[in-house]
């Protein structure tokens, strides 16, 4: 048998198999190193839930052994759910400036965090940890300070690459670290981590400088106001967005307090150049003519498209989008929001306004191609390859690169969350899981709404609720008071007064029946009421609402 | 003023910047023609909806001036709502063979007809009702049968294309009748109305005939199962699916009973060719081996996905995708449904087995791309256009094509539905509205959903609902029985007794206040509870469930 010791453990808490919420573990001489913490945001059948976090039960049970929690970059899928960890967790976090930045406004947010000790990292420059060394390299991505991750453990080195992408012409100047990413190499590789989200498109992704000259194009050819939407964090798109209007002498508005806060952490740390004459609040805004105006609007993920959505259909409180408007969606149709695009596409034309986006080419992704990710296989050269970040199919098209870059099939794992990969004498093997899974978020609640609630939530949501009270006096079985009926979502009251009358006279008459043979129990009235009822309702409607039966007693 | 029988007019009560619920009315001398008669799936905030078809009030308010229904091919967002309009009217039915087929089949569905007066369309022949002459010519679509048709006007002609593509290499060799538009066209053509689904597809939509050479090339190449889902109305998708079966001799097995009928229906009429040796029963299936096998398996719209789902995560009841099958997935990504199909690709790789789908040439679109829009409009040189049919910016471009082909911008309408178009002196304009709208459908109920319901419906959805239960005796102004407080949707119960303890004592605490002041008023009772309830729980919770106290009085 091996010590605990003697092994190196790779797994994910979240980010395998799932967009966003990212959160990898590497365990080295018994301690537990964490990579990246971000939050998901809820699928369609999540009803109510703010987002999602991954389950970090493991991490508390073994929180000694935790010694610092290393952030890749400041997007909210890397770093969104450190405030929940930091909250159980007191550990160091390490990450660049803007990245810190960007986390440190996200810690005063709706789960508030007061006491914790970042550490900024100088990527050019290594860590150790107990024994354990960290090396970093920069990477392109869509927003600046972007890093990559070496951990020198004493089975070899794993790199996680965090987001990236290959961008030759990149708008900060600053590439990729090749020369870097060789260095690692050169001291041998036992495994590698790497971004699957784009692993199923061929060729090279396009820089981000292709965005910048299109923009130019649309807004320099703008004959009203230029409206723009983009994601805040996504700095680079800001960037670019600013430069061009300064280019054409527009003054540029910036509605939302979210992205101000975000071009003033930027700006301040270097990462966002904009002279202060070209800012103007919504209200300098008015004096401007609108072939002098652009309009910056953003938000997270769906934010940016549901504020169009406003503007277009005039719902918006300080902006409506109106004819001659030329309106730029810098985002992408991310899985699941194409509908929402394609709603509020619809609307900026209706509105009489020119719409642009990303088939225009004002968006391009962050994240690298398949020639891109064969490159990165290819320079460090791996003995094992797993694939994070993206869904099961973006992993397995990511494998399959792999094999064709020649790591053997049998040295590619894709693992599911929990799934613990054992490096022992630098040979890989599964070697059990720890508890993974979802962890919902709900106002401030954190993991309290689970499956039965959820599962109400849905059947709430299909039929409505029919509330049925009665007032029993138990001694002389009687009813006192009721039965009251009273429903919600389930039929448009006014018109269904017969149905409701109907229902009214069944549930006095079985219960008059229970209560004539004596029947006490209330559970028992409880069963006959809803099961009469539903036959009833189901019969005359085809809907099956909730049906809750309520017993007062007196 | 001109009288209302100088005038035809035209509008539509759906279809218009929607996808499916298609239905545009011509009205000629004071007569009115339906066109089509369509319904539309539900969007995902119209909770618990089953369908939505068009408001019909003007059809019913003058139902004795309406003289037909024309149906343009058997696709349910064309004929999906015929039944709740026979319901209410009774009018002829006219459609070709296949169409009314399906139709039939769709009449004894939950809403069922039993009176109704079908007419065999034969597109050779043309129709004379009450001085209206209708013609017809065949047109390429992705259903056999399928028609354009021409309503020969006292004020000129008015062609109305239904779905349509021009298939060069038809699988049925039945072309889209070029020489009959073009006779159409020697009439002179006052108005088109064309479908705007692939307006913004540039070039022309790839034959049917590519998919089966893709199907054929698939099918060979599996080594277990095929499994491929289709549309059940999608009757050349199936022929093709078949005729690749039958070549590489595997028996196909149907799952499903509405595509077993649509197959029966089909056959019968002669648009479907299937070999009495090939088809098996899911039990008889059992017997072949694996590489002798193609299981077929459909339903409307999202249902394919689904069936595909719970297959590949093993909770279907019949059929398990197993490793080495190879599952065929012959639809669309239809817009919104983009999240369940990479769901389900990511369920199938898991399970094993291998996911062919649309981007590997196993689906084309049965609509017309903007050469072919082109074309159509070139053919019949109308002297006005209105595109149908499609999204608003899909009717934009496609309004955008007509103007390239020569048609005056002026002469272009995008209309919104009820919005009429009005021909006096051959001249078009603008005439006022018609009623028009969505009306739900939620099992028996037809339109007795409405926006109150679904703003129930969503509320529960979010933060579930309190019940808030009290017996009071008036005249003593005391608390006889309760408060009682049930929750469902809320939170997880046996984690919040603490939270639900404190929230009773509140109810106790305000209302023995109120009752202590002789307040008797119940509606004030219930709002002092409401909102000391709400406020209560907002500060702890940060949600907002739906409060409903329940007075109940002795």
């Amino acid at each position: 048998m091996h010590k605990e010791s003697e092994k190196v453990k790779v797994f994910a808490l979240g980010g395998v198999d799932e967009i966003g919420k990212n959160m990898y573990i590497v365990e080295d001489n018994n301690n537990i190193f964490i990579l990246d913490a971000g939050l998901m945001l809820p699928e369609n059948e999540m009803f109510g839930v703010d987002a999602v976090i991954p389950d970090i039960t493991y991490l508390i049970e073994n929180q000694e052994r935790i010694k610092a929690i290393f952030l890749s970059h400041g997007h909210v899928d890397h770093i969104g759910a450190l405030a929940y960890v930091l909250k159980k967790i007191n550990v160091p976090v390490y990450g660049t400036k803007l990245t810190l930045g960007l986390a440190e406004e996200l810690l005063k947010s709706s789960h508030p965090v007061k006491h914790y000790d970042f550490r900024i990292l100088d990527s050019s420059k290594s860590i150790n940890i107990e024994g354990t060394k960290f090396t970093f390299f920069k990477v392109n991505h869509s927003i600046p300070d972007a890093i990559g991750i070496a951990i020198h453990t004493s089975q070899g080195i794993i790199v996680y690459t965090g987001d990236f992408k290959f961008d030759q012409t990149p708008i900060n100047n600053e590439h990729t670290e090749v020369s870097k990413i060789i260095k690692i190499e050169e001291q041998g590789v036992l495994c590698l981590l790497s971004d699957s989200m784009n692993a199923e498109s061929p060729g090279t992704t396009p820089s981000e400088a292709t965005v910048g000259q299109q923009l130019l194009e649309v807004i320099s050819n703008a004959k009203g106001r230029v409206i723009t939407a983009t994601f805040a964090m996504n700095i680079h798109r800001v960037q670019q967005i600013i430069e061009a209007a300064e280019k054409v002498n527009r003054k540029v508005a910036v509605a939302g307090p979210p992205l101000l806060k975000n071009i003033e952490i930027a700006s301040r740390l270097g990462h966002l150049r904009i002279s202060k004459d070209s800012l103007v609040t919504l209200n300098e805004a008015k004096k401007y003519p609108d072939e002098q105006l652009l309009i910056l609007t953003t938000g997270d993920q769906g934010e940016p498209l549901a504020a169009l959505y406003k503007m277009a259909t005039r719902t918006h409180k300080q902006i409506k989008i109106e004819k001659n408007d030329t309106v730029v969606i810098a985002t992408s149709a991310t899985i699941g929001n194409e509908k929402a695009l394609s709603r509020t596409v619809d609307a900026i034309y209706r509105a009489g306004a020119q719409a642009v986006s990303e088939r225009d080419g004002v968006h391009v992704p962050g994240h690298a191609s398949q020639e891109e990710l064969k490159l990165m296989i290819n320079l460090l050269k791996p003995t094992y390859f797993i694939p994070v970040h993206g869904e099961y199919r973006m992993q397995k098209a990511h494998s399959d690169l792999a094999v064709e870059c020649g790591i053997p099939l049998k040295n590619t794992f894709i693992v599911e969350k929990g799934e613990i990969i054992e490096f022992i004498n630098g040979v890989a093997k599964k070697g059990g899981r720890v508890p993974s899974g979802h962890v919902l978020i709900d106002g401030l609640g954190v993991g309290d709404v689970g499956n039965i609630v959820l599962r109400d939530r849905r059947l709430l949501s299909q039929d409505g609720i029919l509330i049925v009270v009665v007032t029993l006096d138990r001694k002389n079985h009687k009813i006192i008071s009721g039965p009251e009926i009273i429903s919600r979502g389930f039929v448009y009251v006014r018109e269904s007064e017969e149905l409701l009358q109907e229902a009214n006279e069944n549930v006095t008459e079985v219960l008059n029946k229970c209560l004539d043979q004596k029947i006490n129990e209330w559970n028992s009235l409880k069963t006959v009421i809803r099961d009469s009822l539903s036959g009833l309702l189901y019969e005359k409607t085809k809907r099956r609402p909730m049906i809750m039966p309520i017993i007062m007693e007196i």
